[in-house]
């Protein structure tokens, strides 16, 4: 099995800021694994904060030799060897991932979803997500933007939280997610926030406090009003147990996790801890989104609207109808390039 | 989608003999769901000792209608709405499970190994099970008819163990697993026995106490020089949870645990726990043991000879080469009814 990368800028839609940092464009890695004359395809989005770049995704896919596995659709035991090649790079190990899931179903005429069992008209709703921002006129515009979604995620752990959540509120009075990236810092102030929240149509809260303060987040779990969904605290599968009774649910993002192997053992071991689990993503093409769509139905909340954020997608795949994720109809991932 | 079912007595080579009861049939039912002209195959096993019958399954696979499913392969959903249709009935719902497993890889043109990313090649060895018998020379003769086996899996649990174990020692020096089936009754004659057994080269032991004795089972596990594998203690996968601590790995049978996609989520769940894996069976046809030779690239030991005890399988599908599992070649569970 031969592999290709390439790189591809992701240019977004509108400059994009969360509590730590805003940005323009992603970097992206673009994979492909060919054999047998069938291509599958996979990508890596790496926004800067995850701490993979061009150069280490490059450097990871340069060391990464399919051609040595006699049967290398065993994902199960390729991806272990490939996860020990470095630590890290989880971007570019799930770009691999997702390009071998994607060739195994083309090759063998299936979707992923079917070799999960799961029904494909069972997606869930996405959110769109609003990132932070200060420009109240702006804001409002990009609430009007996302008229079709039926639930919006937030961004919020800025200075001006309640601000922001009430000129939303002047906009619309769909459900919303709030996503804080770490943004507070008081176990307080926290819940203060969050009772708030719940009193303004607000369904679940996103990584409220740093990943570390795990005895504060635990006595805010058992106080909060609203489900907390850990993000940043999670990233593999082995962080699953760390969560249990700290957290509601988890959200499980291909980029971090290393792919859909692994995200799919991630979503069984979440469910027999009684967590509920969210399907979220970066920015990224229509390829990532794609696979991520195929695990969805096993999902309480999906957060897959990262192709809507940008402008340059070079696949046709999963799309979005009225806020409602639609499973792609082909083989594998179902994915293909554009035309 | 059709489901069709009848009752099938499988004979057996051998009266079989644990340390509670003998027999020389075990009766079985035997499932087949079809839709657009594929059918897919599945089998209910059901030693006595399980508390299933030919009229418990009778009934509730009466009360199953696949057709009111508009999309039966999505099994996910599909088996926990069937598994709501009365509680137990762990081998007629497997029967289902396997049945549908088989008719999507068949409609789909895929093996389960491939969609669980499995080395077909990668199967493990399986042990061949020596039912207890107290004439020394069926013994040795039952033995000698395990030539081709490179392990086995001796019945203990009756007043004569080292006798057993010491005879077997007279004709083979194959590393030996031995079951109890709660046979022992106290800790430390237990701990003594497994003392004893891990210098008659016997790799694992399994349920040597009686499920209920959970205090006795950690302070066995504590002391026990050779692993402790949980059987009768873990059933379905909300029991794993239970094992951690009290056992070091739990033996999955697909006629326990309700069939395949349960099987695969808990050997991620075992996984999880640092748990061994071992694959199980009961006296089964070609079709139950091909759907877990599947899943046996994932596990650390098999005792998958089910097809071996009986004399009148109806169904080509996995075979066993040498004492190792041979994965079938064809689509979904890869079996066919014998011709």
């Amino acid at each position: 099995m031969q592999l290709r990368f390439h790189p591809y800028t992701l240019q977004l839609r509108h400059t994009f800021t969360v509590s730590t940092y805003s940005r323009t464009t992603t970097p992206a890695m673009m994979v492909e694994v060919e054999e047998d004359g069938i291509v599958g395809y996979g990508e890596a989005a790496m926004p800067p904060y995850l701490g993979d770049t061009l150069e280490s995704a490059t450097s990871f896919l340069s060391q990464t030799d399919l051609s040595k596995y006699e049967y290398p659709a065993a994902f199960d035991d390729v991806l272990k060897d490939i996860d020990t090649i470095a630590s890290g790079n989880h971007a570019a190990k799930a770009a691999i991932d997702i390009a071998l899931h994607d060739w195994l179903g083309k090759k063998g005429g299936f979707a992923w979803y079917q070799a999960w069992g799961l029904d494909p008209s069972n997606t869930p709703l996405t959110t769109f997500t609003i990132g932070i921002e200060s420009n109240n006129d702006i804001l409002r515009q990009k609430v009007r933007e996302a008229d079709t979604f039926k639930v919006l995620k937030v961004k919020l752990g800025s200075e001006n939280d309640r601000d922001i959540v009430r000129t939303i509120r002047e906009v619309t009075d769909k459900p919303l997610r709030v996503d804080v990236n770490q943004g507070w810092k008081k176990k307080e102030k926290s819940l203060e926030m969050i009772e708030w929240l719940s009193t303004q149509g607000v369904e679940l809260v996103e990584q409220p406090l740093p990943k570390e303060m795990i005895d504060d987040q635990a006595w805010l779990k058992e106080r909060s009003p609203l489900p907390i969904i850990a993000d940043e605290a999670v990233v593999r599968l082995s962080d699953i147990g760390e969560a249990v009774g700290i957290y509601d649910g988890i959200n499980i993002k291909l980029m971090k996790c290393t792919g859909m192997h692994e995200a799919y053992k991630m979503i069984l071991l979440a469910r027999a801890f009684n967590l509920r689990v969210m399907l979220g993503c970066m920015t990224e093409t229509s390829c990532a989104i794609s696979a991520a769509t195929q695990l969805s139905p096993l999902a309480d909340y999906a957060d897959l609207d990262g192709a809507s954020l940008i402008t340059n997608d070079p696949f046709v795949g999963a799309t979005i109808h009225e806020g409602k994720l639609i499973m792609p109809a082909g083989f594998g991932i179902g994915v293909s390039p554009k035309q």
